[in-house]
Parts: structure tokens; C-alpha cells; sequence
């Protein structure tokens, strides 16, 4: 269970209110590479988790602290919007990329919010939580959080570059030294499990021998023409979880060209579709119905 | 631009069509671990790769080979749909499992496709394009590929074990051999690129000199009692990009209570909510306008 | 079932057309404090109403109505769209805020509808209907009816303030003076029932003698350092429906920490994730299959 | 910011797991009815609150709390899952309404977590954070929190009847009880800002000289055959805010038939749809181009 | 503005109540081949039309009529989830296909509504309005009503062959008969604006001169052999709108390998992605900071 | 399967690359009009063909052409994103239209993709896969592609008219022209199925005379007044499909007033909804229980 201080984490401040900005700073809440994502992700990974308890106990650590950044987001874009115009007639500080403000501004956060912060990213729309990616296999897990983490950081320095206001800046050089963390600490999982090398291929509790032989370590390409497709790491030398070799070759059909057969008689088909025999079905059936 | 042979990568054959086990299928094309999200994750990442043509085209040959994962899985639903019940009286072989076939299938492969595979997942939810991760930075995106791939054989490791039709066993046999490669070459390209190491933190271009350097390394911890984190390779020795010392501590609050301005007059709040003089100015305003 | 005069239920005129005007007025059409929302809820609502017939016609008739409402609306973007720009090179007339007026549309309106509403919100979300409330239980739907007239009223009062233009605001005074005594009706349709200390706890139907007695009028809180939680009207005296007294307390764990089984074998975990005896069967698993 | 206590704040046992009832669940987590849902409702409601720091803590409280329900029931679906089939020939307990366990079960159960709680309802589908209703006005959003602990309590009821298990019962006992206390507390914070009377309508800020006053105490109805619309407590007698009779009356309509303008030339309509002059228009300018 | 009449438009009964085809049902509401998609199709249609007023009034008459139809099914999914089991140990009539009727039911009919109707679909997703098509061009609008029809009729067959309630085949003899004359009526639209022909290509106002008269009436395949494409009516002979003869080819490549700029610095790539000299300039810029 | 050339289909060029533009250019691709639906369309329909062959070959050509529009149009969305602005402070090139060029982006641009496309439409909006229409029924889906055709073009000669930029111009030129032959291609499918006349009603193997004989070629009207309905080709003469001849009348209900029973004890309802038996059972049974 849960407790809160009604302290911030770290300080939130914001010299110079900047409406626009607050329909940028939505993307690190209600967007894909946001906080409740990665909230909301650590959680229910934790929640579900089976196995280990330290790793249980990881997760819930970091998705309590994840709660933390939600709000100092929130009270951020609270924070840029005071002062923000309402009306059309209503006197505007000059926007400083010369352009309306008004413009610039998420509409919601004046009439849906009254000047705070939406679950929405940067184009308003919601998040859902299709994107908490809670697996149940561990190392695929940990991977998805160095995803999230790795575009939680990238979206945290693109949105530093953005502002310059010394307030935003002070509380994105935190946020980003936090992301800085996570992407280790998940890394730091996979190898406290053991290392990449072991925990892959993922699951690796299926066993290899059961897979197709001929291609689980070819790279292949799709070029038309069939020209070797492009050379790099992947296509040889050792393995990445150095257990073959890779090798590369250009893909060629093995399957043949699927036939299903024609549709159901009484499934809502044109009778174009329908052999001859089906057609025959659907009169008789039709005459004695 | 693209081109198609008529046959598919690899036979799909199925012995007993189980339109029960066509419903588990869907989450292969249309869930967040499928074929459609990789498939377009690839594509978009490659037609915004800014940066060596290599990866550019790495991508393109893994994203058309999964335009035919996507066939090959369609199929495979079609060919389970066959004989499937499309109606309640309609005599049906018995379910393997001792319930009723037609309370176990989509009712939409019998209403919306007339028997056909549909872009949903297992629960018969659209496959929406907010999961296409393409974030412009390399690094990020790879990790995003090796996370849809350990998923993406996770999930295929299950429909393998769900399911006795050596048809389908041998197909399934093929797409984890084919996600075992695609984990490993996504690897590759990090280390093609220079090595996690030398990857991290993502963005590897943002000054790290900028982020906060007191918590950049620290494992935090919440528990509300103030004792130290859940030790482990996260909390102490070298971070895992070598370039300082893990240590951990128990959280506390930096900041202060968040201060809100009270609302806006004209914004649609409450009287109550408001200060004593904006009240004042709300009802001069109303008695003048 | 239903019939329609062409005629508008109340006269729209927009004096002077304001394109950016007509993005905000989506957020009245398709946004969830709108007019779709409201429409498909008491028809919802109406349609599987169990019990007296009086309450289902008092829903028919104002869910009737409000299908008028959104004709008003979409006929109030049309209006404001008349002479809008549809290319970036088009004179146009100055945006009364100093910023360009196509940056400020929604895009769609051009080059979906072609200079018409949308049924989306002032963000261009589309409408979706797990927004209509329809609980079967009707304390519980007109109390999710008052809240819907609520959002929506404020949302309307933040239109008319957002505008100058004499006859938005006209349309905007009969809209906002429908809000209040929908406000009002739902509420009377609690009082109708028996007022709101009868219904309550929502469903009234359950006997309140199966609930926990110890938790069931007892304000909690969550401070981090047991501190009594924050007083007012809730923590103390008669409850609102006048069975017992409030009180309240520092909220302390009842349960014990989770333990979940470790995964089950074949189900797609990691092997670190297992139990030894796990790991020994699936090691023999694979080995006999 | 926030802790946490690794204990549940309540028991949660499962005396015989039921990977159906465990479908069911997932209603209370990812519903509109469920716990997400008012978790970050209040939050949000907290994170934007302007006004009295009172009702921030309020609601700062019982969003902590509300984190801890999902836990809870996180819990639940897990242990419910345990042991469930994951392959169709798994031999497997006799469901207890005579039907297969598989068929009844959320294959995503089995596919995308391993066995774990999803962020879905008992549909499958995602929660999105459009359904948190924050809207910047206190009172709007204290009826928002009523509702949705009113069809949070009723969707609990139902559940607590739809099992047998001790266990879970147990639960629910508790799980009701709180909901009972949270619908309390939102309408003592009505009462506590002054009560309904004076609360409504809802903005209370906006002054209602402004609004028609010929139809903001009218109960309308719109019967084809213009009879009299169904009479209550909402048709006659005192305004539920005391500030007006109510009356009834049948609506007609008091605008006209709207007129649009012919499409714009170049906006992509038929020709049949412009004007003579805009069809010559059309031509002169493709001649010119 | 709109009128009801308390009175169905046919009538609707159900002879042996089935909660299992009350899931089914829920596609033709909530479906996108469904009766609250063509309502609101055929009323922003109207809405927003522009041109000459009698297809406005066309569309107004069916939106109208389909309002109740979403009526009619509404009550049609009320009916046949009366008496259904609400709890597992309710005793049941026998599933008349020998499974359990809870497994094949939508657990929302029991949890969420009550038993009645939900805005969603057979999977129960709810409805989302992106499927209104609303174009503003007329005849492409008739052709989204020819779809929607043809789709829509498609599914009520299936339906009807689904049942043999006599009720329920009663209720579908007739709306099927209303989706046979809305697929006539909105091809006789077309043809009341001049016919196929004239009509395309949509839309017809757009000068045919300025389109590549090398591709315009090409069929293109895409072997990847460069074989000539699947021959039939579209292929070779007058085109549809008489304007020119079809031919075909084999596609070939015209285009060039797209070539983007390397990242922009302070954009959030990784270094590896950047020119030699873009990686200086980040130094230099790191290093001034 | 498929494979691919790295040339595009078309050049694509840009002349003065225009970052609101590239905002525009988004609903090409992920718009309901857009490349990614037909793309995903045309592959469903021919994945889950069944009848002729010829009908799926035709189907997969222009999939794979699809396909490569997406990728042309993702490559011009990065090409206008050239050089675009990612802070506020950052000089930039003047707006043509006298506005601010990042007020007018979508800030997604900038924050997730680091200047490159989105699979989302004007809006932001993800695309999602509910709009992949595929029946099963060949007449259906065909006149679903000449819509999507007809929707995509308009959509094309809008985003033509929108911009001056030579190179944008002449890609529209060419994909306007692919768009022409398409809508030809579905038309002249249906022709070479039979003609429009044999195709309908949709399905045309559903035997007409079951479906109800005095409403399937009657033109209904609903104007409350009981007046005629609006008459044009669609009220009289000849059904389009030659079987019978047209009619209209004003609609009048033909059914009763819906009454569905009390709600069912247990379930959740207010104790006012029930009957009074009902309401002895209940307190009976929590008397018992």
C-alpha cells in the first residue's frame, strides 16, 4: 500500500509562464515515452511479478518514485498556464516566437481543466494502458524498461533544448538524471540475472532445440533483386549470445500460395465467391426454408 | 517500394482447424507483441532514419520480411476458421476441451469477416499505431526492437505450448527461430554502433556534465519506513556504462508543497475556490456587463 | 422511435466567422463534457431502464433534445468555418489574437470535411462511447447525469467567455440556461426516488450489513507520517445519510506482503524466475518432448 | 511524493482459484468503474487543484489510498489465475457451471502476462486516461467522484454476488465499505463548500442574469404528438436550488432551417454541389492554371 | 431538432431469451457495421452539407430513421439477457449448443449494465466516432453509404442465420429489408446527381488535366518477377467513367533511395547518427554551456 | 511474401520544406483517408479472400503499391521538417502566413520522432485498425476500397491545394492520378463480378424473400408533421436494381412501447427499481444470508 508526503520531490519552479510550453510538457505525462507509462508499467510488472522477490521489490521502488515525477509534471504545466489567455479579446503577453499564444495552447487545458494539466500528451490524446508492458517474462521486462527509459530520457532532453526558462531547466537536469539511472538500474536487472549473454533468446526457458534450425541465427534480406542484403554485426561472427554463427542469405519463398476454400454457404458472401456445388446448397435452401 | 510473391515465406499447414485457438492467434497479427507492430515499427523507423544508410537498410529487410509474418498469420487464422460454426443450432465437432466451440471463438470471425483473419488482438482489440515506436534515436529504437522481439517470442513460445496441431506447431517452430535472429541482430546493430557502453545514457549526444550529479547514479528507494532499497547489482559496484559508482539511498522529499494561483475570473470555477478579492472582481464584473 | 422538424431548436447566427473559434467549439460536440456524450447516455440510459416507466420517458425526452443540441453545434462550426482558409498562399482576413489563422485551426476541417464539424473534441480525439454511463442502476446514472450537465455547463460558460461574437453568445446563454435546469431535473429525479439519504450507499439495494463495519464511515489518510488526516465536514458528525458518525484515522496495512506461485512451466517466464523443482522439470520436459 | 509499505492494506486470499471470475475482476481494475480510474482521477483532481489547500489534501488522500485498491485486486486476478490451463489439452478442474474453464477465461491471461492482472476491463480493453475528470471546478468534480464511487460500489456488489469464494467475499466486504465512505466523503465536501443549494448551478461564478431565462427552470419534452412531458418532481414546485418554479411545457422549435454556403472552390466537393457562378469559377481557374 | 414517439418502429420480441446472442447482438449497435455509425454518419452528413438542400433532407429523414434502430436492438439485447445468470452458481438453463452460458457471455451485460444494451461491439469495444464518414464531397459520401449498407445488411444475415428465434427473425426480416432499400437509395443518389459516370472521379471538381496522365487509368502490379498483373475488367477496355481505355503494367521504381540530413543537433539522437562536423559542433556547444 | 527496392515508387522532392505543412501531410498517412487504411485494407481483404483467385491477385497488387505511398509520403514529411525549428528561442524562417511556424507544428514532430513522420493523422491521432474493412463479402469490400479511394483523393486535391511547393505538387500530381485509377479498378471489379445491378442487395446469396416484402424498396421519411418526404430518384421509378419499383410514405411506429422487466435481484439496482415482491425477496434474502 501507499503513502504520500504533500512535498515535491524536487522543486518545481517556472520564471517565465509559457502556455505553449505547457501543451509541450503534456507529452512527458500522458505520452508513450511519459511518466504514467512507466508509473503504471513498473507497477503492474510488480504486481504481477513471479519469481525472486528482490525483483518485485525493485519495481515497486522505482513505479512509487514514478508517481512522484507524474506530479511534479503536472503541477509544471499547472505552473506554465497561470496567466494564460482565455479569450480571444483578452490582452496577451507577446509570445515570444511572434505568434499568438492562444494559437500555441492546447484548448483543453482553458476549457476542460481550467488552466491545469490533462492525462493527454502533446496532441491531447489520452493515454491508455495498452502501452504498460507488464510481460511476465522478466528479461523482456527489464528490456521494455530500458526502452521506455531510453525515450523517456530522449524526449527529456528534447524538451531541456526546448524551453529557457531556469526553472524547467533546473527540474529537466533532475528528471533527466533520474532517467540516466533507470536505464541502468534495468540493465543492472538483466545482468544481476545473470547477463544478456544467458538471459537470451527470450524466453529462455523454451528450449532451442525445438526452434528451426535453418534460421535462427541467418539474417535475411527482401531485396528484389536478391543481392546479399546489408553487412554489419548481424550478418557475422559470434553470435550475440555467442551459442552460432550468424550468416546471411536472401530470402526466397518456401511457403506456396495459401488456398482457403470458398465461403460457407449462409455465412453473407455474394455468390460470385461460391463454387458451383455451394451455389446449387444455397437455392435448395433457400426454396425449402 | 515493394514487390510480392504470391507464396509465403514458409508453408502454413493446419491439421485440425480449431476456431478457439484462431481467437488466440489474433493476438499474433494485432496485439502489442504481433506482427503489424513490427512490422510498422520497422517501416517508420526507416523512413525517418536520419544518420549511416546502414540501419536505414538493415530495417528495411526485417520490416518487408514481417509484411510476410503478418500473411502467414492471416492464414493460419482463415485456415483455423475453416468449418467453423456460424450458427447456434449448427452441429459442431466437439470442442477438445469438453465446452462449447461457439462460446470460445471471436464472434466477429463469424459477423465481420465471414471466417477471415482480423487486425485485433485475442480480446478483439484494434491494433492502434501509438504502439510504432520510432523515436528518431537510434539506440532507443534498437532497444525498442529487442523489447518487441522478446515480447513477440514470448507470446510465440505460448501459442506454441497452447496448441497440439503439428501444422501449427511447425510454423510456430519457424516464427520463433525467426524472432530468436531478430532479438540477436537488433543486439548486433547496438554493438555495430559502438557497444551499450558506449550507448548510454540515451541520448549519447546530451552533455551529461548537464544533469544533476547527484542522483544520476543513485538507486532510490520509497519504503516508507526511510530503510535502505533492495540491494543488488543496481545498487553498488561500477555503473553499467563504467562511467561512475552505483550507490543507493532512502528517498526524501526536495521540494515544497505546490502553491497554485487561485482560478482565473471568467474561468468557470467555483466561487468557493476563489480569493476574496476575485470574488469581489466577478461580481463587479457581472454587474457591469 | 424518433422524428425530426428541420427547423433548429433555437436560432444560430455567428456575426462574424472565426475558423479558430470553430476547434474550440469541437471540444462542445465530441469532447466528453459534450453534447454526443450527453445524447447517447440518456438514450442509453433509457433504453434498458428497468423499473417505473416514468423515469425512462424523462430520459426519452431530454436525451431527444439534446440530439438538437449537437445540430446546433455543428451547424455553429459550419458557420464559423464559412470563408476559412484552405490554403497557405489564400488572403486572409487578420486573426483578431496577431497570429495566422490556419495555425490555429484544426486541419481537418479543412481537409476532412471540408469546412464542417467533426465529431471530435477541441483536440480532434474522436468521440467514443465507453463515455456513456448506463449503470442499471439509476441513483447511480443520475448522478452521473448531474456531472455530465455540470462539465458540460462549465464548458459552456467557458465558450461564452472565450467569444465576442454576438450571436455565438446568444446561442450560448439558451445552452447554458438548458444546462442548469438539466442540472436541476436530475437531481430532482433523485428527489423523486426519495432524496439523496435514501438512496445512498449507491446501490441501496445491497444489505449494508455485509459491508466491513469497521472501515465503512471512517475517513482515511495517507500521510506518509501517520498524521491524522485532513479535517472537515467528512471526518466527523453525522454521515450524509444520516445511519452513522464519521471519523477518521491514519491509515495502517491489514495484509500481509503478496506471494505469488513462481511461474508455471511452459508459460513463457525466464528459467531465473523458477523454482529449482521447476527448472528440473522443464529441463526433463524438453528433454522427453 | 509518495512511499510504500511492501503489506497490502487489506487481505487479499483466494480459497479456489477461479481464472474466470479472474476475467471478471479485471472490471474493477481497468473499467470505467474501477480503481484506475478514480486512482488518477484524484490525483489529477489534486495535481490541478486551485483554491482552498483543503480539498487538495482531501483528495491527495484518498488517491493514496485508491493506489493501494488496484494493488489489491492485482492481487486477486493473480491468485485466481493460479494454476489456470495454458494449453488446450492441459487436463484441467471441472468448471463449476458445467462449461470449459479456457473458453471462459481472457486469453491475454495466458498470452501477454503469464497469469497476472491486465490495465484492461473484463473485455479486454484498455483503460484511457480520458476518463479522468478533472475539470477545475470543485464542484463539478466533487459530483464527477460521486458517480464514480456509486457505479464503483454497484460494479462491486456485483461482483461480491458473482462468487462464492470465502475469500474473495472477504474482500469485497471491505472493498464496498470503503466505496460506501468515499461516496460519503465527496458529498460532505459538497456540504462543506456550502451544500447543493448553494453550489448550483454548477459554475456557481457565472452570473445567471446572463443565461435565457425563459427556459432555465423548464422541463422540456419533445413528444411527437406535442402532449405534455412526463411529470415529477421536476416539472412543478421548487427548483432544487431554490431560486425558481420549476414548469413543463412541450418544445417547438423557435429557430430556422439552417443554410449553409456552397462549398468553397477548391475545397475537393462535387461540382454539383457549388452554384452556377462557382462551376464558371472553377473552369476559368482550371483553364488558368 | 428531434421528436420521439414512445412506440418502436416495428416491433421487437424474443421468444427464448439468449445472453449469448445478446453479445452477438452488440455488433450491430456499437459494431462499425452498425446502426449508431450509420445514425451519426447520416446526421453530420447532413450537418455539414453543402449544395443543394435535398440531399441535406434525404439524409436527415434515414439518420432519423436509424435512431431507431439503435433503439430496436437496444431493447432486442435487453430482452434476451432477461433471466440470464449472474453468478456462477446460479442455476441455468441449459446452453442450448452444451456450454455454459456465463463462459459465452459479455461480463459487462452483467457488470456494467444490468442487463441491457452497451455502445459497443461484439467484442465489446466501444464505438468510436473516426468512423463517421463525413467528407464533404457528396458522392463519396453516397459511396460510404453504399459500404456502410452493404456491410451493415451483411451483418444482419449473419445475424438471422445465427438465431432461430422466431422473434428475433421477425425483427430481422425487417431491418434487413430497410439496409436493402438504404443501399438503393444512396446509389439512386448518385445517379439523381448525374450517375457513376459523371461523378467520377471524386472529387469532379478537381481538373483531371493536372493529374499524371501517365498512371491515371494504369492498373499496376507488383510482381516481384515483373510479370504482367491478374488481367480482368480492370485491366484493359473503356474505363469505368468512359473517359479513357485501362491498361496495365508492371511497376518499376521512378523514384530515387531517399536521402535525409543527419540529425539536428540538440535534438536528442545519438552521436553515431551525426556528420563529423555536427558531432564538433555538439562538443563545442557542450563545452560552451 | 515480399520484398522491396530502396528507390522510391515516385521522387519525391521539396522544394521549400514547410514543417506546418508536414503536420498536414500526416492525415495522408494516418488519416481514415489515408495510406496506412487502404494499405492494411487491401492486404485483409486479400489474406482472407475466398472464391476466385483472380479477386485476391488483383487485391495484393495495389496492397504492395499501398505500401509504398505510405513510405513516399513518410519520406516528404521528413523532407518538410528540414531545417524546422526545436526550440522556442531558435531563429527561424518566417511563416508564409505571417505566423509562427512552431505554434503551427505538431510538437510531436520535435519531441518523439526527432524530426521524421508519425503514424498518426493531421491531429496526432494514431491510426487505428477497426478501419480496415474486410467483410468477406467481395461486393461489400469492393465498394469499401471505391470509398476509401474517393475520400483519399478528395483528401489528395486538398493537401494539393494547400501548398505552392513545386515538388510537393508534382508528388500529389502522381498519387492523385494512382487514386483516379484505383477508384476505377474496385469499380470494374464489381463489373467484373456481374455489374452493379447483380451484386445487389448486398449480400446478394441471402434470398430476398425472407426479407420483409413491404418496407425493402420504400423510401421513409420522418418528418414530425407526417409530410411526404423529400423526392428525388430514390422515391419513385425503378429500384436500381431492377426488381422492383420505388415508393415513399411517411414512417408512423409500427411496434409497442418497450417493457422490459424489474431488475433482477442481486443485481445491483436501487431497491426503487424493483418491484415490491422483489423488494421481499431481497430483504429476505439479506435476512437469510
Amino acid at each position: 500500500m501507499y503513502f504520500h508526503d504533500k512535498r515535491l520531490q524536487y522543486p518545481v519552479k517556472v520564471d517565465n509562464p509559457d502556455p505553449v510550453y505547457a501543451r509541450a510538457l503534456q507529452q512527458a505525462i500522458g505520452g508513450i515515452e511519459g511518466e504514467i507509462r512507466v508509473c503504471l508499467q513498473y507497477f503492474f510488472q510488480a504486481w504481477g511479478a513471479r519469481g525472486p522477490s528482490k525483483y518485485r521489490d525493485l519495481l515497486l521502488e522505482t513505479a512509487t518514485e514514478e508517481l512522484g515525477h507524474i506530479e511534479m509534471l503536472a503541477t509544471a504545466v499547472a505552473m506554465n498556464l497561470e496567466g494564460a489567455p482565455i479569450s480571444e479579446k483578452e490582452e496577451v503577453a507577446k509570445d515570444p516566437i511572434d505568434g499568438a499564444v492562444l494559437n500555441g495552447m492546447n484548448f483543453r487545458h482553458i476549457l476542460s481543466t481550467g488552466l491545469a494539466a490533462l492525462p493527454v500528451n502533446a496532441d491531447g490524446v489520452p493515454f491508455d494502458t495498452s502501452h504498460v508492458y507488464a510481460s511476465g517474462n522478466l528479461a523482456a521486462d527489464m528490456f521494455a524498461n530500458v526502452t521506455a527509459e531510453s525515450t523517456g530520457r530522449t524526449l527529456a532532453v528534447r524538451l531541456y533544448n526546448m524551453t529557457d526558462d531556469p526553472g524547467m531547466k533546473d527540474m529537466w537536469k533532475f528528471l533527466i538524471a533520474r532517467d540516466t539511472m533507470h536505464q541502468q538500474q534495468w540493465l543492472a536487472a538483466i545482468e544481476d540475472m545473470g547477463g544478456i549473454e544467458k538471459m537470451m533468446p527470450i524466453p529462455n526457458s523454451f528450449d532451442q532445440a525445438e526452434e528451426n534450425q535453418d534460421v535462427n541465427y541467418t539474417f535475411m534480406g527482401t531485396s528484389r533483386d536478391g543481392s546479399e542484403p546489408v553487412q554489419g554485426r548481424w550478418s557475422s561472427g559470434k553470435s550475440m549470445d555467442g551459442r552460432a554463427e550468424f550468416k546471411s542469405e536472401a530470402m526466397e519463398p518456401k511457403g506456396e500460395e495459401p488456398k482457403l476454400s470458398p465461403p460457407k454457404p449462409g455465412g453473407g458472401a455474394q455468390k460470385e465467391q461460391m463454387s458451383m456445388v455451394q451455389q446449387g446448397v444455397e437455392i435448395a435452401k433457400n426454396a425449402l426454408s
